[in-house]
């Protein structure tokens, strides 16, 4: 693992990548909020996208999984307060025309644009806005930081990183920007990430990397098939680091699979960490289950579960709803094999309560970071899922979106 | 459907049936609070039980599981303030003690004697303040409202109900209490329910009509799986009506399945209506699923929508999360074929949204009572599920629950 962190990185980081948002009064009529921007890359890139499977697909998602057939993009548009999705056939026309307005400002082909939005359902896009909205963006090197902000809905901060990472003759970059599903598990907000690197890849390599990165990152922040209409990822790939292109036989596939990983997992525990109304980290890991499947379903009920959830908020170590949370996931357990440890500390032995520190778990549970981890003690599989507390707060904002 | 309401019906409202309960200390030393309770039947009783699908099952579960094969029995010790679960072999050893007290009391022989507890996990019985308080019990044919109150923990009122119907020679009756699983979906709050009847029924299709009436009422308030380990629903048939014996073939029998579904349905809603923080009860229909199945899926999903639930408590037509709720059920689904009531106001028909006039929807969402009928138009199956809203008096509650 050779990768480094880049100061201030975003997904701008990375060599002939530009960016810029501007506030186009989509979000709100009010001036200031940024709510519409552009990625661009100066040379054609390898892309690759994972995205929601929700039933229920908003119409950038529809037209970006066609258009990735290709395998190829040059640059994304993307605006908040306005989802685009339930918006039938108009919907998807008003996608397209998003994408033509993008490429005609960039001077691209339009099936080298990729779109993207999030905000309210049901709502048609406000072209017009959009359409002078693009005019007045001015892209630039630093526009990474802009255009993590123009994504933001209920998100309190932007989330950005960049890594740089070993290729053959030299150093490539890996940046990128994430949109907070806002919510502890992605259960409608969306979330929207976008990926630049300026290795070279091979393309089939990119789409296999990214699917792996997301499993093991943003999937692990959601309950499988709790995804909005909108879930996107996408990654864009433009070679300019001039690297031997790097494929899953190469000697830097692991170097790339790593950093990418890395990147993900850094944004993923971002969004969570700034989930709505959230004040508390909380990371699951799951030893000794079945199957790795097995140790995930039960990782992601632990963390997804309101009462562990509240429990935790409130600094009390009601451990019985982390075993019952297990206990109804679906995976295999064993109640006699057990054991659950909150940090150092631990709680439960073979299916039985210690007598525990109480005062000492009440204090690690106080903390900003709380790690718990259960044994089942019945194969090798192992995963983390990561959470956040619930709090009064995420009601409240939660009561009153739309309005 | 010819059964009749019961004017304060409750679980001894049936021939036969006595109850009584006592505060022995268990939920807080305070005096004051009921915390143990009997139910007894002058007669042997057929008995069927449905009890939790959570792997991790408490003690008294167990223990009752084992017993019900006779499908015999003639009473019910139960507790609130601990669960007995996760309590290992000691946990069964003294299930099996309070059985034995009971029996004791009640000059009956232990295996006729059902138990059940409910209240915090992880904690072992203390059978010294059960015996004593065992001791102090009054039962009498009354009593079934003290022991309605007895196994309450967060809720906020007691479930009683009884019902009289029609049987050849005359009339029988049903009665039930239920304990609120406090929470929305009874994702780790414990369900209990004790049914009775002076009906004389046979005893497999008695375990058959518990199954149906659990499966239309107790499990549409919940999400499959995700259960307490102590979750019981408990039904005893004296025979003193002095019927002919009811069975899956004979006229009553529908009659008895009629008057079965109509009591737990009225305490699943009343369950509902106590969840903890609930302001409203909400009421999801599916029609038009592929299958009776595939419609129990999309209306639990939704009714247990953290989203959907939240803009219901803040009044806000945001039918995106309802439809987008549909979306990842893991139902079929076709956007391009729903249709959406509220009430009997239209806000989305063949997946686009409908120009509706937004206050009436905040009206009609401002009610204590919210019908959502949400049409697949893809075959004739039909469900509904019920949920409440979600308050932040709901997180204050389950923040602090054990300390």
């Amino acid at each position: 693992m050779s990768y480094k962190y880049i100061p201030n990185g975003t997904v701008t980081s990375p060599r002939g990548f530009l960016a810029g948002a501007t506030s186009a009064g989509i979000k709100t009529e009010e001036e200031g909020y940024l709510d519409l921007g552009l990625l661009y890359s100066e040379r054609p890139c390898a892309a690759a996208g994972v995205f929601t499977t929700n039933l229920i697909k908003a119409a950038p998602v529809i037209l970006c999984q066609e258009r990735l057939k290709r395998r190829k993009a040059q640059a994304i548009v993307v605006n908040s307060g306005c989802a685009n999705a339930c918006t039938g056939s108009r919907g998807l026309a008003d996608a397209e025309e998003m994408a033509i307005l993008g490429a005609r400002k960039l001077n691209l082909a339009p099936e080298e644009v990729m779109v993207a939005s999030t905000g309210v359902i049901g709502r048609n896009l406000p072209l017009d806005k959009i359409s002078r909205g693009l005019a007045r963006i001015k892209i630039s090197r630093e526009g990474g930081h802009e255009l993590a902000r123009a994504i933001m809905t209920t998100d309190t901060l932007p989330k950005e990183v960049a890594v740089e990472f070993e290729v053959k003759g030299g150093k490539a970059i890996l940046g990128g920007i994430a949109k907070g599903a806002g919510m502890i598990h992605p259960n409608l907000a969306t979330l929207l990430c976008f990926l630049t690197t300026d290795a070279q890849v091979e393309p089939e390599f990119l789409q296999e990397a990214l699917k792996q990165a997301v499993d093991i990152s943003f999937n692990m922040i959601t309950v499988d098939g709790d995804t909005s209409p909108n879930d996107s990822v996408l990654l864009l790939a433009n070679g300019l680091a001039g690297n031997k292109k790097i494929s899953a036989d190469s000697p830097e596939g692991l170097e790339f699979q790593t950093a990418l990983n890395e990147v993900c997992t850094y944004l993923a525990k971002n969004i969570v960490r700034d989930g709505e109304g959230a004040t508390k980290l909380i990371e699951v890991t799951v030893e000794g289950a079945l199957s790795s499947g097995e140790a995930r379903i039960v990782a992601r009920t632990i963390a997804s579960s309101p009462l562990v959830k509240a429990a935790i908020h409130g600094s009390d170590p009601n451990w019985g709803r982390i075993v019952a949370a297990a206990g109804r996931s679906g995976a295999k357990i064993e109640e006699a094999n057990l054991d659950l440890y909150l940090g150092q500390l631990c709680l439960v032995r073979g299916g039985c309560p210690l007598n525990f520190d109480y005062e000492k778990a009440r204090k690690i549970l106080s903390r900003e970071e709380i790690s718990l981890r259960l044994c089942l003690n019945l194969g090798s599989g192992k995963a983390t899922a990561w959470g956040c507390d619930l709090s009064e707060e995420y009601v409240t904002i939660n009561s009153a979106y739309t309005t």
